[in-house]
């Protein structure tokens, strides 16, 4: 094996996965490593070191090696600028370029690492020699928003990312990089641990982000959800066409999809709702409109438009209508996505797969994310994305929402109770 | 078409749906028909009869046709008395012998329509042409518990069944031969339904049987189960050695498979509780036992025992033990299992494939059934099997049996301030 | 029960179960009937006919009931000329506008019964009157497409559909109406007679369409799917960003999301495969491009290129890139997609649920079509959508695709054997 | 933290992820560590060690702690022999006895580690003094098996377990340890991979079982499967009533359920078919004696009866019947497949989640497993149990089997053109 490279890893490698991921990407690879360095920290607190050399037959083995490391956090030990060529036109980057992880990320530039801003995978990674302030500026694009003479990064040789670790002490319901979902765990002790990360999240002023599905409000969970909302528990709502024209088509009409919600009767009588509601939303003039006009006067879109909550409509192929509120461009409306998701401290997926998956793939790995589907595949799918503070459920979200709301606002009282002397009474928004 | 017979069908025989699977029947078997009579129903409650001759050409076909219009109820215009060969062997059934549906159905014995008992699909009919008072008397029996010389029906001709009909003034959550199953109703209005309807039926006197999987107790449903068996709203209860198992792991140790259902904190603890809570229960002699001697204090079986729950607890090959109160054989738990099923006015089947499927065995056609599982393969399959009147909802059980308890317990508190007057305050069992 | 109208109903009514929703309907909403005229059809080609009063206590339910039965099919005793308002601005329809089924829709106009051109569920009903040869016409315009002034159809006394009729010999695969879907029919069996119907459109000169998800790719089916483009059996296909760029992956790097699909090796070296090939289809200028100068050789896009299949790449919110093919903006997507589904003969929905749900929005109900996906939800919410000629199968695409172009070919070198003194040699597309 | 132990670990402790889950494990729990040493195996053959004090507050946490370590391969530094208690009853265990792994395990008795024979989870682990041949022995027993007397061990301190560990060279399609499920996997090549690993084993003259459930009839894989077991690639099957009785039905009535696999026709026809089968091996006295009356002709039970295939058809609640071959003692029965799972090399589970389990539940973790289901909850399950060595598809069972089949007597094939001068020419059991 001739081709040979050192690298360093650090941090809570063992405890962490790292090292066996490393080791096993070697092996895989069929490549070969020869420890140079171990030190174990020898207890909870003290991180371990690991120097190693790794070995290939050829060129092209050892770099998918090193790839392979370098995405578990691994720098050569000696490591060199990062290698930047200037973008040759418009959305068209040069060959071999880098493209990012979902994890932090720190270039070399000047011989200084500099923290990569905006970090989300699958992007070019740009360097801005002089940024706003005249010192260098590192952060992401997505492909389609490169520009021509953009300095893009091609060599991973000056970049070192930072996979998560596993938390130190416990993570509650978020589990570490648990890849597996089980319907085993006790339903309602986990929604109250879903529901104390997210009054925990608000009263520290984070930014709250809810992504449903249409099911939310078929499901009958609409109410409970425009609760959540009028109590100040949302920042930001990302949904679709269909959940908008369902959620107001029970204004309108008291139905969803034609069937009444509360008694579930006549469900016949509302073939026509659907498409209805979306020509008295067109008729006048959009949701806000529509709100100001009084003609929507409840639900989850009436409680958004009254507590200023940053709503994106993403459109899709198989919308009816759409809303005039709707983005129907993909790449706009990824874009107003991707603002959502990067204010985002905590990220609530009920119920899609389509609108998660879009949202998922703007985080970093570091925001909190909860996804709630009653197909297990979906959850599984959500949750393979990678962030390290993950907890799925496979549930119905018609019972999860409702009783995450009672948990939640319950919660509120016993605070309000707690605080009463308190000058700050509300738990979330100042 | 050389091969000819001559068929009468009546009832509520078109909204039913009866009439469209005739006439599919016999074009799909590749006869033809010819209808002679058809007097509709002028109004809704207005029965339609229908007389039909029915070709083929062969006998074999037509013979297959007629099968066919048998079981939607079409009854042979010119019956002649039910055929009976006697069983040469124990177990043993002549050729051809009558294998019966799941409806209501009677014999034609001696030139008089009986009506058949314990009506249960694929089963022998056999007549007793001198029963305990000396009359006739008709009744189904499984293969297995045929014995030498029973009298065997062996052709339909003398025999007629009566389908389901559409009811006349709606059904409730309780849809009329709903195929299929959607998870787009209202979660919570739909358990509110069957709540109602469990709530009815208790205070008609009537029986209710549970059949219950593990995942009730895993996903901390337990303690709300146990409730509603406390309140008197369980009669009987169908369950494996898994579930009585991990119900009485929680009751003594505070776990259910390792994990605290309230704290879902150290699952790793309690690896061994599973097996441990076993050998408890076999050192003290069984669960009876076990409550007598203050060993188990809570839990679902705990209160059956305390409050006569007539339960049965299945073996099957995956069980660890099993507990002494478990019935090993498949045969000896499906007679104890037959017995429940047969008492019971309404069956709630939640979360288990196995033991519902068994359950479902032996219910005639008539009986309420709710069947609710995460997986819809599982509540499809449920509902194919035949109830008229079946509810099917995908949803977690983890949050159902609280939601339902909840609701028929506050129920039966608006009910008690109703019934301040009333001498018997109970809502169930008396 | 003071408000009354009389219907007509007429056609295979009873066997295609019409007349059990048709009764079904009224009973549900509270009306009721008087049957005043009704003969059967004495044998399996005659047709029934039934006129009936209907009667309910107001006039919105009575109007409800009477919406129900005329997308049944009836049709009132005493049509009157459509109702036609003029749209008051672009996208903006009259209150109360007609929503048409799938079904094919006749109006009345002028006295004369016309058919309403481009069928599709949910859209407006156009009214032209004089037609590009100046006699009038009618067709279906989605709300975004209505123009200011044109004439919307806005009640239904004026309108009659066509509900479809169970078919009079069989339907093979197709069944009439199936709602449920079993993974308990033998799969090579049904994919055999899913090859059977292929080739006989094909035969016939008919359009077939193909809607492609990623999974066609990743499961390793990409092969025999471009295999059956290549033979000429597809004629167009209507797919995504992600489908494309796992395709053309394959071209490009012989992986799918960076997995070797032959050997199954090495899955770690291609994580940045499936950005880099986006960023190399980019450079190129598009997927035609890339195939002309021979970057793209191989694969379903090639051969789609190859073989002038139109292609459809519709956008979504999840896509990276995207490739500068996909049509980004959903509501221009939808009119490519909805020009191929209404060209379509029959559909074969591959794994995709977006996209099959897409175009299924687009096909009118005598449309045959073939769903197959390994999850049964996304069956069963396929079929649901009402073509009258539909098969699904849930099994896993990455067995079906290769199975299916099997026996269609093998099919094919049969037909070539008998047909080997026929001047036309190929089975399609002449 | 005053109660504190130390223990060693040793092996390939950091790429199994071995020490991964001891830290997690103490930390979880609530401990700490202290490492004192720790040899890194510098190259990818070189083992690695740890020797660690481990504290905690309180006896009971230091001890789950110690169980959790044990159990990931942990042993104290300073070893005694094993506790041994005899039962007090037959049935009745010891307190605190200790519950095996299903990892290869060794007693220490009389300073002296012994393996233990028969490993399996959740058992007993018994030790005789003097076994057969005068020498200590260790065995495992299930709690029901127990005999007054047997010397039970219960303490950890003296039993010490292998974990499996990640192979040093790749492990082809059977991943380590590999937690999920996807189906993002080629088909075809995964087929592929496992059709090799049964061929191996088969040529090294291993022990193939086959568990199989009443879809891999239904789904028309029957044939297939019947072909497998002819050519001498099955040496055990495990099945049920509803698996055996739809094979019979199929070379009784040519149908499957009523329905007939190859045309699909007349489904209709043969509603009885199920129930009369049944009653026609009764009559006969078994499955076997139905093959020698030539009553029965091919299909999967035919090929077993001629190939003298080791079968056992376990019984359970949901039977019908049964059959004279069934055993519907669970006891009984799982006794039986205890003994099929211990002699087998490979298992390949198909379709069905009773019997897999059960099976799975008596396999030591070193045994090859192949999981094949639809359902993905049913192959995650599986894989969950704990094989080091399984491979887990979800794909259609009816398209699955004819593949692998195909491939195995292909390979077959190939080989016995390569062996045509070896005077052995089966591919197995010589």
């Amino acid at each position: 094996m001739s081709h040979s490279r050192t690298v360093e890893i650090e941090g809570h490698i063992i405890d962490s996965g790292t090292m066996q991921r490393c080791f096993g990407a070697v092996m895989d690879l069929g490549g070969s490593f020869d420890v140079e360095q171990f030190d174990v920290g020898t207890h909870e607190e003290a991180e371990s070191y690991c120097r190693m050399a790794v070995s290939a037959d050829d060129p092209e083995t050892l770099q998918a090696i090193l790839h392979e490391l370098h995405q578990n956090g691994a720098v050569l030990e000696d490591p060199t600028d990062v290698e930047l060529v200037a973008a040759p036109a418009d959305k068209v980057v040069p060959p071999d370029f880098y493209s990012t992880t979902n994890h932090p990320t720190e270039v070399l530039y000047d011989g200084e690492w500099i923290e990569v801003e905006r970090i989300e995978m699958d992007c070019a990674l740009i360097v801005d020699p002089e940024g706003p302030d005249g010192t260098p500026r590192a952060y992401t694009k997505v492909l389609n928003a490169v520009e021509e003479g953009d300095l893009v990064a091609t060599d991973q040789s000056g970049i070192r990312v930072k996979p998560p670790e596993r938390p130190r002490h416990g993570g509650g319901a978020f589990g570490f990089m648990q890849g597996g979902v089980s319907s085993e765990r006790p339903s309602e002790s986990t929604i109250r641990e879903v529901a104390e990360e997210l009054r925990e999240v608000a009263e520290d002023g984070g930014n709250v982000m809810v992504v449903a599905g249409p099911a939310v409000i078929h499901s009958g969970a609409g109410d409970a959800l425009a609760e959540l909302v009028e109590a100040g528990y949302v920042d930001s709502l990302s949904a679709g066409n269909g959940f908008a024209t369902h959620d107001l088509e029970r204004s309108l009409y008291g139905t969803s999809l034609g069937m009444d919600v509360e008694t579930l009767e006549h469900p016949r009588k509302g073939h026509k709702h659907h498409i209805w509601t979306i020509s008295e939303i067109i008729r006048a003039g959009g949701i806000e409109a529509a709100v100001e006009d009084g003609i929507v006067t409840e639900g989850v879109m009436y409680q958004c438009v009254r507590n200023d909550v940053d709503t994106v409509l993403a459109g899709s192929i198989r919308d009816d209508g759409p809303l005039p509120d709707t983005i129907t461009d993909a790449v706009e409306a990824q874009d107003a996505i991707r603002e959502q998701a990067h204010d985002a401290d905590i990220v609530l997926m009920l119920a899609t797969l389509l609108h998660s998956v879009a949202v998922g793939n703007c985080l970093p790995s570091t925001t909190k994310t909860v996804c709630v589907d009653i197909n297990p595949a979906t959850v599984t799918q959500l949750l393979d994305r990678g962030s390290a503070q993950a907890v799925g459920m496979v549930t119905d979200i018609g019972t999860f929402v409702p009783t995450l709301a009672e948990f939640v606002l319950e919660g509120e009282e016993e605070n309000l109770a707690a605080d009463a002397d308190d000058t700050h009474s509300h738990a979330h928004g100042e």
